[in-house]
């Protein structure tokens, strides 16, 4: 095991009924600004009742913040935030609003063009503190400090993080979620299931409580979270993919492991160039990894295969390639169109994005950095 | 799922040679109590190692804090921290020291006795702030806010707990427990498995992710942590082991589901009495409290049988004995007797603990107060 520091301060607020505690969160005399995205929490009472919990506050709102936040959109609350002197930044709504407002909450104190933040990754040094009330489970952007944010003009979609960025206390009210499509279930079962295989398919590396947490929440997703599809109305149902998102991506099972990532650095390139789902992007691209990885990651692939899939009695090859299949299967089974080609991508693409991961300097990814471009264009051939 | 708050602020600071990390934690202007235990951090290095990380810090020590700590004991320490204004609390140690130092953090702003906080459970407003430096991994206070103290005078051993004794952070150097003592590391397996069982056995409660995760733990105490007792000296494994104990009481496990906690509450009462060991008074009881609640169990016991320890195949019934038959033959394989006889236990201390659930007032354990003080002597009875 790798030494690491794991420190998460964030407050989940975790029920039926606990948007009405928002007021005693927020400091009294905090001028907030409340984000939200398209206009969804009208129609599901979240926005009434988060303007009934703080009606003693004084609240400022930002809207129209788009799935896979965009910079031109969230540039333009930067001066409402600073001409209202806001302090304090309200996140209603999924992953991409909260992303959006951690990145407000940053750019709120950066002197200088606030894209270097993603692009450059300069470290963040101050920011707003920020609350949250979750309205689609998927990212673990609530219990976590990263966010991803992208860039109409050059079409780019860049990741950033600071310990600054954990949000201060995050509110998760299962019966909010009663009302989502169910192609945004199916993409928080997949985004929840690949923040995990990132962090557990990679190599052994001696950490076998981290495994067992990790496979912990693989055999959840595949056995019960889909029941949010066939369910939706189920409190019990919908309150298991809800904490089980959140446990997915709050830092917890990737101590002291190697980390992949190549599944969502790739899959951002899709969304950035085609608009895909982000999680329909990494059900794409994931088979295609493990596929073109293999070798790579034979013994995970393996316990993985035995653990997770109770595949038994094969050999390692044919265990690992059987999990494989069962994986893309398990993805299909959500509705997802796992193949480039049933989206109409093709070569064209693919060699985009792996100019995209060559020029201006040559990006490898994986746990061991092993993932060139050359073998980026392997695995998006693997999936047409 | 029952609605839940979630908030642990614990900075865990985890591998070979964190210590030296210490003086960045603490405040260079504070005045620091270290306490301690019996001298073993004398004789495997620790002392020295946390002296040389404070060299530049004003550091008062406080050492004798026995296991089960004593309320006489930690009363002692209470003017050295008026006297020389103490502001920081360095707990050095296992989870006796830790629970003491949490002790001493809230008793030091306690107007009146003390033993108030534990025996009357009197809230906990003010405390001083808490460090730690684990050398011994069972407990788990380490990352949670809870406390157990025992009264020599009385023969009572009492539990409390506030938000306000979070640890500011824990250093888990798995190096430091390369010396324990066979009887030491056994113990804490013991006594994270139970942590886990008393926030799992119990009913069901539509959770199956913090069901999974308490699996997760449990398999991975079964299958890998009893190599620190024929590995003392594998990195890894002790690394497993500490980072086990640590996630099987921070809270996440507990969250939303009922918990039961009887196993401990009557083991408390055997160490008051006789002096056991803790981690071998859970091996002793956990059956028996098993065993007499079967029926209120069964569901849980039978998925326990069926996922913790693979029994397929036989009837709800066969399944929960057997998986309880194997609980017991595990903590024996530990080299735990789990047998009051065994100890010279007999049915004086098992009168005599009835009562003290009975008088002055009578209270029932479990996680539907369904365990009376009868059953209480039945579940001892068991256990002869």
């Amino acid at each position: 095991m790798k030494n690491f520091v794991f420190h998460n301060p964030v407050k989940i607020i975790f029920g039926k009924g606990q948007i009405a505690s928002l007021a005693g969160e927020i400091p009294k005399n905090a001028k907030i600004l409340m984000t939200y995205g398209g206009g969804s929490i009208h129609r599901n009472g979240v926005y009434n009742q988060v303007k009934d919990a703080l009606k003693n506050h004084e609240v400022y709102e930002f809207g129209g913040i788009e799935p896979n936040p965009r910079y031109e959109t969230l540039m333009k609350a930067l001066p409402l935030i600073k001409e209202k002197g806001i302090d304090f930044l309200l996140a209603v709504g999924g992953g991409s609003v909260i992303d959006g407002t951690k990145f407000l909450a940053a750019a709120s104190f950066y002197e200088g063009e606030p894209w270097d933040l993603l692009a450059r990754r300069v470290p963040v040094k101050n920011a707003l503190p920020i609350g949250v009330v979750l309205t689609l489970p998927a990212t673990g952007s609530e219990m976590n400090g990263g966010s991803v944010v992208s860039r109409e003009e050059t079409r780019e979609k860049k990741a950033f993080g600071s310990p600054l960025l954990y949000p201060r206390f995050s509110i998760l009210d299962p019966e909010v979620t009663f009302s989502l499509p169910e192609r945004q279930s199916a993409n928080g079962i997949v985004d929840a299931f690949v923040h995990t295989t990132e962090q557990y398919l990679t190599y052994p590396a001696q950490a076998p409580m981290q495994d067992r947490m990790a496979e912990a929440i693989l055999l959840n997703l595949i056995h019960e979270c889909p029941k949010v599809l066939t369910h939706p109305n189920d409190y019990d149902v919908r309150a298991n993919m809800m904490w089980t998102a959140t446990m997915a991506l709050n830092g917890l099972i990737g101590v002291g492991v190697p980390q992949d990532w190549a599944t969502h650095m790739i899959g951002h390139e899709l969304t950035a160039l085609h608009g895909l789902d982000h999680g329909l992007t990494l059900a794409i691209v994931l088979p295609g990894v493990l596929w073109v990885m293999l070798d790579e990651k034979m013994e995970k692939l393996v316990q993985y295969g035995q653990r997770v899939w109770n595949i038994n009695g094969l050999s390692d090859k044919e265990t690992a390639l059987q999990a494989i299949e069962k994986t893309d299967n398990f993805f299909r089974s959500l509705g997802m169109k796992t193949r480039l080609s049933e989206h109409g991508i093709g070569e064209d693409t693919i060699r985009e994005i792996v100019r995209r991961f060559t020029e201006p300097v040559k990006v490898n990814l994986g746990e061991r950095g092993s993932i060139t471009p050359e073998k980026v264009g392997e695995i998006l051939r693997n999936r047409l």
